[in-house]
């Protein structure tokens, strides 16, 4: 197993939150460009990082198939690779500033990032096993496993799996990728391969992937029923505890920190990241006055694939004292952040507008 | 509301398990009919019994049906009316004998009955209103409601509801039934209408019922994914967390009962009831040695409907002494009761052969 202190003792950027398993929170933003470089991406592990030897890995594809296969490494890296930028936010990213901070990883702002990823696209991998047409949805597996922590737990160990309905899967931006920033994957990050559904919170993104199945019904596993679910209103029925999938709009405020000292009468660059499911963006806008008036922020990087798009707005503080700064994203759809959080949501999809104490000194 | 006490204290055959809301088990068995009276039968309830006026109930079709209705009591009875025999059985039933007696309701063996009951079949019901081709489940709501009791739990009040398969809904014996033998329901039953859905445990047999919603994809409400569900195994995949369905087959005891005193040398009638979902019984065995061997019981009532069977061994112990007595019950396709507790079904599904103690003076 990687020795997790050799990572979380790296940078003054990142955060051990556990330490078994492994979870480490990032600073969270790169002002200079929106790829977050490995060593400053949040960790979210639920077991033990497993110990694989590349050279051995194996990728089964089985279930609903016409051809059971099981690919290697070198398999994967000979079929036409494609790199792909895109956000990674965990479901219970901003936990901390939930009120009555629930239980859970308590995160900050940080257990979001932005990479560029180089793999397979999957859907040319699910070709190459023949799905049958009855299948609907395929379920994903790592090689991490344990006994999960919350009391409706299955008896036995599990090893880490999600599904993703079919027709998500074969977006050609989903990949089986083995490169996070043009360098092999590490540990940390679900070396030698690891799966990314751009636009979903990263519960779906499985690490360490070793197994994929093909379904015919919805899959019911532990991190679909148990944890990583909220309760949704369709239909006009009562509350449904459904599975968390696609990333809310969103924008985090980097810069200030949180407390962070300001002196009047001089300029502030309020700056941060904003990302949707694939929604573009329209603008974001910051408040400093806990949401009466809002100003206009600038983008300060394009619109490609589904990277986060970094923004700044300068302030000039006068009032001497405590202010509070918020940010607050918009897309092209008329969609903008809530000003409040979702109960439904527990502690889960933290996607409203959050505020940064400060204090003009 | 009904007054509870009223109930519970008309009869040293009832034990008020819960006061609020009003859960009550039975003793559990009639030795000279299959059928158990009104007054003798289980109680399960998960919030206050609902005051319905009969005059004004309405009964809404509604969903992914072509002419949603609502129809009064005399509109239901105005129908060709059928009667079925059949056992309702709480998927928990049982659970004082699990080791280590978990959370919930502790019911002993008496949280099981079987009676007539009439009312319409369904599916006349649902011709009605006219299914959607892209049906594929029914929701049943009752009019009772409150905010349920586990972790996970919306935030605000919900009605009880379970769903149904179509396909399981459109069979001849599933039934929108008002009366409980030959006698209209008494409101801890259900007045004026439940639903009795044959072969399933319980919980799906919605009492008050008020609502029925015709979806095109599963159901994942409050009482089919935080409570009443157990970890199955499926294809292959990790444990999954599915709702309870159709009953196990089980065979109970009704005498002697829990550490009775039985003089050795003299006959002692081992009696009880077996039942399954709908594969008919092939027999019933009994044992007082801990299942080392197994005597035949005899049958005392026909196979009828989904009605349990009596059934009785007799017995002429010799041994004086603590004993323990056992029954097990056979179908036609070669099921029989397990001797251990699947710890997969947790609290629920209580099917292995109960141990019975008693002492032979």
């Amino acid at each position: 197993m990687t020795n997790p202190t050799a990572l979380s003792e790296s940078s003054p950027k990142l955060k051990v939150r556990i330490h078994k398993p492994l979870n480490v929170e990032a600073s969270f933003l790169n002002p200079h460009s929106p790829i977050t470089a490995a060593e400053h991406f949040f960790v979210r592990n639920h077991f033990p990082i497993p110990e694989i030897d590349a050279a051995s890995w194996r990728l089964e594809i089985g279930g609903a198939v016409n051809n059971p296969i099981s690919l290697s490494l070198e398999d994967l890296k000979a079929m036409p690779a494609t790199t792909h930028q895109c956000v990674l936010e965990c479901a219970g990213n901003g936990r901390l500033f939930l009120p009555n901070v629930p239980e859970g990883v308590q995160w900050g702002l940080g257990a979001a990032g932005c990479a560029a990823w180089t793999g397979v696209p999957l859907r040319d991998v699910l070709a190459r096993a023949g799905l049958k047409p009855d299948a609907t949805e395929l379920v994903f597996e790592g090689a991490d496993h344990g006994i999960p922590e919350k009391q409706l737990k299955p008896k036995n160990e599990i090893s880490y799996a999600r599904s993703v309905p079919l027709e998500v899967t074969l977006k050609p931006e989903v990949l089986v990728a083995w490169q996070m920033n043009g360098e092999d994957l590490s540990p940390e990050h679900g070396s030698p391969v690891r799966l990314i559904v751009p636009g979903w919170y990263s519960v779906a993104s499985v690490k360490w992937l070793t197994k994929i199945t093909a379904i015919t019904r919805p899959f019911l596993g532990y991190f679909q029923t148990v944890e990583y679910t909220y309760w949704a209103h369709r239909g006009g029925l009562q509350p449904e505890r459904i599975p968390i999938t696609e990333i809310f709009l969103k924008s985090q405020i980097a810069h200030p920190v949180l407390h962070q000292q300001i002196r009047a009468g001089e300029a502030c660059r309020v700056y941060g990241a904003a990302w949707t499911a694939g929604v573009p963006l329209a603008g974001v806008e910051v408040s400093t006055d806990k949401g009466v008036t809002w100003h206009h922020a600038e983008f300060d990087s394009p619109a490609e694939d589904h990277a986060w798009r970094l923004w700044h707005w300068d302030w000039k503080p006068v009032d001497i004292g405590n202010h509070s700064l918020m940010s607050r994203a918009s897309d092209i759809e008329g969609r903008t952040q809530p000003a409040q959080h979702n109960e439904d949501y527990e502690s889960y999809l933290i996607d409203h507008t959050i505020s940064i104490p400060v204090e003009v000194v």
